[in-house]
Order: C-alpha cells, then structure tokens, then sequence
C-alpha cells in the first residue's frame, strides 16, 4: 500500500509501505473509510516536536474490518468500526476508572493517514456501528474518534453542565467541537474566543453565544467583563501553548474549572499564581473511548454534525497539501478519502 | 492590649499593641480563647517568605464575641464564635459556590496571635456554637478555624470518598488532620508518608492504615508497590515544596486527584509531564467557611479530636518559644492560651 509518512518538518510523503498484517491474536486491520490530520500533527510538521526519525502519520480513523487475530470477539470481519488515538484494552483498572487513554496496556496510534491499518487491543479500542453507515455520515463518524471525543472531554474536564457559563480558547477544530460538547451539556452561555471570520460563524453554529476575538490579557478583561467581573464556571482550553493556557487560567472564576486538551508545548504554571488562583485544573490525552459508544449513537441519530469541522476533503494522495493547508490556516481540518483513485 | 509582631526572620515579639476598635459597622471584636501558630506562619519566619515590615501575626482563633458593629445581625456579645483565615460576607456569588476563601470581598485575617481581634464581615465569617464549649473542647474548636478545615479541603479536593486509595504528602498537622479527614469521608486505605515516629503514631491514631518513611522517587516507588503499580486515587499534598508536588502528582493513578493546600514555595509545573499524568489538580487557600459548620458539628458531638495536634500548650506571652519549637520541628503544632498570667 502506499500510506503516509513525515520525514521531517514539512516533509510528507506518502509512499510505498508494506501493508499491515496480524501481530498479535488481539490485534485487528481495517480498511479505513475516511481519515484526517490532527491539530497536533502539525507540533512535528512545524518541527515543534522532533522529527527523529520519518514516521508512519494519523491516528484518527474508521473503517471497515478486514481481519481480526484469533482472540478477537467483540469486532468482527465486515462491520464498520471506530477507535481512538490510544489503543487501550478497556479491561484493567485505569480503564474502568474511564481513563482509556492511560490504560495499562494502551499504545499510542500511528499509521492511519493510509488505506489499511493495523490496531492493538481491538476488543477493547474498536466500537462498531449497528449497521454500514451512508457516506455522508462518514465525515461525522470520523470526528468521533479523536476530534470530538477531545473537545467532548475538555467540556467534561472542565465540568460543564446545566446552566454553566462557558468559554473555550481556541478556534480550531478541537475548539469548535467543545463548543459543540458544552451545547450539549446544556450550558447557558458559550463565549468562544475567536479572531477568524470562518471559525466564529461555526462556532456559532455549534451553538456559541458570545464571541471574544481579543486574546491575551485583553481577552481575560473581556471574559471578566461579561461575568460580572468573575470569570466562566469553565473553560477549555484547546491549544496548548503558554498564553492559551493563561488565558484560560486567568478567565475562570475562583473555585471554577479548566479542561485542557491542547498537547501543551513550552508550557510551564507558576505554582503560587495557579494556587491563589483557586481553580480546578483537568486534562490530558483526552479517554476518547470512553465516550465512543455515546457519541456514535448522537451522531448516529442526526443530532450532532460533528465533521462539520472538516472544511477541505482531498483524497489521500494529496496528504501533504492537506497539512499545508492547515499548517497556513487556510483549511480548519483536513478530511482524507482513501479513493480507489488515490490508491492506485 | 500585648500582641505578636513579626519583626524579621525569627524575631517574633510579644509587645505592647493598641487593642483593636470596631472600624466598620459590619466588624467584630472578640476575645481570644486559645489560638496557635500555623505551619504557613513559618514561611516569613524562616525568611522564605519576606518580611517587609513588623507584621502582627496569627489567623487561627475563636473566642467569645466582645463587641459588635451596629450591621452585624448574626453573632451577639457573649456568644462564643470561629472563623476561618479568610473574612467573607458569605452572600456573594463565589461564597455561593463554596469558595469564601476568595470572597469578592475576603480579607486574609491577621492579628489572633493577640488576647483581641478585629472580624471584619462578622455575619459572613463567624459561626457561633450553640453554648460555651468546655475549656477541654477549645483545642478542637480551634483546630477547625484553619488546620482542619485545611486537611478537609485537601481531601475533598482530592475527592477523597467510599472505598478511596488516599495518599498524605506532609506530616505536619495539615496532613495528619488530612488522614482523619479521609477517614471521616469514608477512605478504605490512608497512606501517610512520615518518616517521624511521633507524627506516624497520630496517623495511625487519625486513621492512616498504612505508613511510608521513604521520600521523593523512593517514596513514589513505594506508593506504587501499594497499590498494584497504579498509583493512588486520591493525593493530599500538604506541604508546598517542589519535591512534596512532585512526589504526590506521581504518587496519583491516572484520572486520580491531587488536592493540595501548602501555600507553594518556589513550585513550578512543566506542562507536558503534567498533561500526560492525566490527574485532576485542585487545591488553594482552603474555603474553611465552607465546612464550618460541619465540622464544628463533629467537634461537638466528641466525633473528631483535631486538637490532638497541638503537642504544645504555652501562654500566648511565650509565643516566640513557640514559633522556635514549630520552626525545630520539637512540636507539631502550638496552642497559645492569653491567660490572665500571660496577660498582665
């Protein structure tokens, strides 16, 4: 097959791989029916995160089983299945505490920007649909394995819930979709903070109701503005880097919450300040798995249109140029089709 | 009146001081039964926190109500009354949230290391009991107006419930009435990390069912021995060293709880190991006044008997041998009596 590869900052190929194949009795291949870039490929793309060696890229994926090894149960051969960045047995304890993403066993998912793909622990990573979904759910179903299930998990994170007073940092999709995670939560107020004309009108869609396009300690004194001076019961911070974080931290209210999500880089908290600062702090790898079964049936009954985030679809061939596209902000996120056209 | 002022680095006075006046109709005055000197009082005192000018010390107290301002509706002369370090008015909206601790109006207390004290916002920060407590009942009164309510919040910070794994970084008093706090809060396993043998006798006696002598990666290693290589549910950091953060944010299961209560000193957070640890955080100045009234409750009722803490008794004249013997680590904690003695 030929599946994608990042040799180096801004160096992706996509080339001639062996195809996959068994390696453990619990493993499963799929034949993925969409992919995508992730936000935090860009870190290594950007040459933010080292590039040791060139690395099979993607993580984010679903697709239709091709083979399963011999002690696979749950999933079998045919069904339409979705799992997330980090393989995880959804047996031990960790898992059970619903931190799937730290399982005992977990490995972290590479690989998927690719025709077929190779996943570790599949009773536990994979959750299939009821049935083969139409295309146009494709892009919806794919949102789920990573994208969503992050947001979801930052407005989680950050305790959202009826009535909360919301605000998320960050206009990219991860963002978006925490607007979308805390409209379902039931909050009453979802300020967005957002400079950028396409993300705001999504965003609003998503079912924000206040935008901030301030940033910095500007865009604290705006939230403080709007919350009575206060700060949001929560706030999501989904970018990872240092003024993101601050920003976050500075805009929740005494004894509020922080979800954060963005894989945090150069990012360092002053001990006393985040002290006096009274807050509850959560994140992490988001427990995507966790939330798959709940998150593919709102999708799966229409309520949610999670791949709404994905404003540019190539095919697979045209990998690189769906980085680039990110990399420059013109594309929010990049959807990847591994076409028979592309394939070949 | 003769009151405590902190001079410099260890030079702790007991002098002569205007007694303290109703400034705001919404003030109190009472007159000090017993009060004691904190572990954070030790931080100007040992120099790491400076010392800008004399400063009248002391935020633990309760006593019998003086004298009121003409607003004050709540408490009345001659009732006897706790607070905690923080005054509150109890009505805003970030008290309404339980975080009186940061009330838009809280004012950090000063001056109880005296035979008179100024509340101010009387009705948000005093609790009166029903009747006058009994001289044996003053430590444990006391005990709630900071360092219980302290370990308290470390605890349901930390989450600490039914069934939980409880780790305590710290043996001061902090963390040792954070182990009969798990204990209260129904903790199965309590692991108090305490390499002195007296301060491991009071764990034990609070509730500890196990004990750690071991520190840093050592102690982490030994954690993780107890609790099938995972790491703990709950962490209760009570001291604020970067070596006791560190050691309880290792010591935590992924998707466990720190809370934390020592005012840090010279701690930082690098973002990356903190995200990956994938632990809730939440800790600050304890919101006491949340828990006040419970506590007070359990005190009455002869539940709990956080005053075991105070190894030391001295009249408040002698309060600079009480710092010294804290500072030494000869006591765990001090109680100053203003008795009739001390006072002329």
């Amino acid at each position: 097959m030929k599946a994608t590869m990042l040799y180096a900052p801004r160096d992706v190929r996509f080339e001639d791989r062996p195809d996959p194949t068994i390696m453990k009795p619990t493993d499963a291949i799929i034949r993925i029916s969409a992919t995508c870039v992730c936000g935090s490929d860009l870190w290594p793309y950007r040459g933010v995160q080292p590039v040791k060696q060139p690395t099979p890229m993607g993580h984010e994926y679903c697709g239709i089983v091709e083979e399963v090894g011999r002690d696979v149960r749950n999933v079998k051969k045919g069904q339409f299945v979705i799992g997330s960045f980090v393989a995880s047995d959804d047996t031990c304890a960790i898992c059970h505490h619903g931190y799937q993403s730290r399982c005992v066993q977990g490995e972290f998912m590479s690989g998927a920007q690719a025709p077929l793909l190779r996943v570790p622990l599949a009773d536990g990573t994979l959750v299939a649909t009821a049935a083969l979904p139409s295309a146009d759910m494709l892009p919806d179903l794919l949102a789920v394995s990573d994208v969503l299930g992050t947001g979801w998990f930052a407005a989680d994170a950050a305790n959202v819930g009826p009535g909360s007073t919301v605000v998320v940092v960050g206009d990219g999709a991860v963002g978006l979709l925490g607007v979308l995670s805390a409209k379902q939560m039931g909050a009453e107020r979802i300020i967005a903070m957002s400079g950028h004309a396409a993300r705001q009108k999504l965003a609003l869609e998503f079912g924000a109701t206040e935008i901030v396009t301030e940033r910095g300690d500007e865009g604290v004194a705006r939230i403080k503005d709007l919350t009575k001076g206060l700060g949001a019961d929560s706030v999501l911070e989904c970018v990872g880097t240092q003024e993101s974080m601050q920003q976050a931290i500075k805009s929740t209210r005494p004894g509020g919450w922080v979800g954060y999500v963005g894989v945090p880089h150069g990012v360092a908290f002053d001990g006393q300040p985040l002290f006096l600062a009274t807050i509850h702090l959560h994140g992490g790898p988001a427990p995507v798995r966790r939330y798959l079964p709940d998150l593919i049936d709102l999708v799966w009954q229409g309520k949610i249109k999670p791949g709404k985030v994905f404003d540019l679809t190539l095919p697979l061939d045209q990998v690189a140029e769906g980085y680039r596209a990110m990399d420059e902000r013109r594309a929010i996120k990049t959807l990847l089709m591994p076409t028979a056209e592309s394939m070949r």
